[in-house]
């Protein structure tokens, strides 16, 4: 039986797919949070380079790629669509599993996607360094990354907790090049504060993107990076989807059921939204899509879909998306890259539309299935795509109990090579329940 | 310019390629430890299935690779063979260096190759249990997966430095069903003598090794697996060489130089030897084959070429072979792989033969080259592979001088996410120059 689906080189997308021109009407504008009113794109320009701005806002259907960042792109993608043969048998179910493989970047998630973009065209329009916020680590070592690879500087605002949980993820950083920084910090004044009223505080996504931002707009050349959530940044992950719908081509199937983990939303709707379009255009059916979250982090399945600024210090524009409240700090699960009090816009419009289902599991849970997976398929999933792997092992039980031999797609947005401490615990039945 | 060279799973290799049938004179025969006369091949099968003792010693230039041993091969092989054309910019070199990327198999490192092919012909011949010794925790966590893949038990004995050293490597074999015992150990009566003449033994390969025979001599369907040194590891290691020519041959390119890192010398002939079965047969014409040791553990360029013990305890039979003495602890370097005392026979031989080049470095001068290319290419080679890095590097740097445009092909062993601490290490200036 075949089980892997490769493209070559030349089979690399050559744009991105850009799903505002298909929505139903436009997304409610992001707003100022000082007067409430829509925020003009130009306000954005002191945080991210002209394109990206323009991206936010585009109605193209599709973006090209630029040619250096798909040179870039070049050296792991495409990346690999393989079949979980195994962990079919092993379930005894019906379903045929595939799983997108971004665990074959650099830096071992689909982060590097955008970060290579990003880098790019603050390189061309003369950013000397970048900032940003990392939970997990994947972002800032995919920035890391992106930056060392056009020479641009880089500063990581890491979530405490995760800083201490994931020393190798530091080193990866470093070894890219970049500044390393646990945040909260001293080296700003939202990261005094937090820190004045806990020294302990374990830190969350909201804080450092705060602690970014404030780097950023200090005038000296440096502009900040979001790794999710915005509109730019979902358009660079769609090369996930573009990708993997000629390989299933190559495989002759079509997906019943799409499922991704969900913290931001980017590499959910990088896998998602060209499945969307190609069903908008009406060339194929729409699958079920299927967001996983983390249970003791809703924001999908608990949280309010309302206007809510994107970081804890209420520096950024306000977003219209699901939210668990700006300062919401969640609990300190394995899955660091799932703790994030709101969700994408896009991703928070879909499922107010009934068009994507959001899930949530615990994580006790979510671990059986990932160790599962390993076992059967060699690959170890990370904390946060674990989400994704259990949400697909339930809907393929599912199968199996009702002989339903359907198509199931997950999006395998990293490995767990720098997440087995989550690992040991997990096999030691030492891994708490949160929720 | 490309810089990937991809196969689809339809060109997987069917066939192993046997060197023996290309040597001018056989290799020397293994000797019995008590009697000192030639060992009948079936004095193996009390640590060996069939199979592999009959592959021992087999003359046909090419072995069938089973069905079943290709279908899981199918999950991560082909790897794929890649252009470092951002090192070379960086270096400035007009070489052209490219990499056979063995990291992408399920455990990182091209282990698998051989352990899949074990684990199978045990299975097959009716083993319960596979024992083994692991240095850097590649071959044990490969052995790993691959018992688990078709449900055999597995125990490894893994070298103290390297279990304390390595957590998230221990991790990965528990996850993939094996039970792991710091060696030196209580568990046999080797261990237990090396305990006692130092109860604080940073073990060695040679000491595991030991320890893992005496478990599997018991006689309860415990069989022995060796990841290295032997001419049927080495026969499974070929599909890795195998596949490189065909890539190398969409490419249009044959490498002037082949470098990879020795410690048992599997990796490297695994790469090497189909080349030089290609320019045996007259097709092609043979490149320069450079195999990279650390100085600390310099086994073919200070080791003297004799029969030898492969293990501490004087279990195993006599091999002629490289080897700097059965009872040789080198220091604690951070490539555990390659802190072995003897050699592979077959590259022991070509090396007497003048066919393959030894060359030694010391491990602070490989970190540097290793974090140079992990920056230019955003892949992170495990200390093994950054031997071989150096080496390529340096070739490299001679081409530049000289402006010669000469194509280099590097052995990829397998990737450093595992390794992390030694890069931070080297990142603080803090890794130890050892010979």
């Amino acid at each position: 039986m075949k089980t892997s689906y490769v493209l070559h080189q030349e089979d690399l997308p050559r744009q991105w797919y850009n799903v505002l021109a298909d929505l139903d009407r436009p997304l409610d504008p992001p707003l100022d949070p000082r007067t409430q009113e829509p925020l003009a794109p130009d306000a954005l320009l002191a945080l991210f380079p002209r394109a990206c701005v323009e991206q936010e806002v585009a109605t193209d259907r599709f973006v090209d790629i630029p040619e250096p960042v798909q040179a870039v792109y070049r050296r792991w993608r495409p990346t690999p669509l393989q079949r979980a043969a195994n962990l079919e048998r092993i379930l005894g179910t019906p379903a045929r599993i595939y799983f997108k493989y971004e665990g074959a970047s650099p830096t071992g998630s689909h982060k590097t996607n955008t970060a290579v973009a990003q880098a790019y065209y603050n390189t061309i329009e003369g950013t000397k360094t970048l900032a940003t916020e990392t939970g997990a680590g994947q972002w800032g070592s995919a920035l890391a990354f992106a930056c060392g690879t056009f020479g641009l500087g880089c500063t990581v605002f890491m979530v405490r907790v995760s800083y201490d949980q994931k020393p190798y993820r530091r080193a990866m950083i470093r070894l890219f090049g970049a500044e390393i920084v646990p945040s909260p910090s001293d080296r700003t004044a939202a990261g005094r504060s937090f820190l004045e009223a806990d020294p302990n505080c374990p830190g969350s996504l909201g804080i450092a993107i705060s602690e970014a931002i404030e780097a950023a707009v200090r005038g000296d050349g440096t502009k900040y990076a979001l790794g999710s959530v915005l509109n730019h940044v979902l358009l660079h992950q769609t090369v996930i989807g573009l990708e993997t719908i000629r390989q299933l081509d190559l495989a002759g199937e079509w997906p019943d059921v799409v499922v991704g983990c969900v913290g931001g939303g980017s590499n959910f709707a990088g896998l998602v939204l060209p499945f969307f379009g190609e069903a908008r255009a009406g060339r194929r059916a729409q699958p079920r899509f299927v967001a996983v979250e983390p249970r003791s982090c809703p924001t999908l399945t608990r949280g309010a879909c309302r206007y809510d600024h994107g970081d804890t210090a209420k520096l950024t524009p306000l977003l219209k998306m699901h939210t668990l409240g700006a300062d919401f700090v969640p609990p300190a699960i394995h899955a660091g890259g799932l703790r994030y009090h709101g969700m994408a816009p896009i991703v928070s419009r879909l499922v107010a539309d009934g068009v994507v289902e959001p899930v949530a599991y615990d994580q006790v849970d979510v671990f059986q299935s990932a160790v599962l997976f390993a076992q059967a398929e060699g690959i170890v999933p990370a904390p946060e795509t674990a989400h994704a792997v259990h949400a697909a092992v339930e809907l393929a039980r599912r199968c199996a109990e009702r002989d339903e031999a359907k198509v199931i797609l997950i999006g395998f947005s990293g490995h767990g090579h720098f997440d087995m401490g989550a690992y040991e615990a997990a096999l030691a039945g030492t891994l708490q329940r949160v929720a």
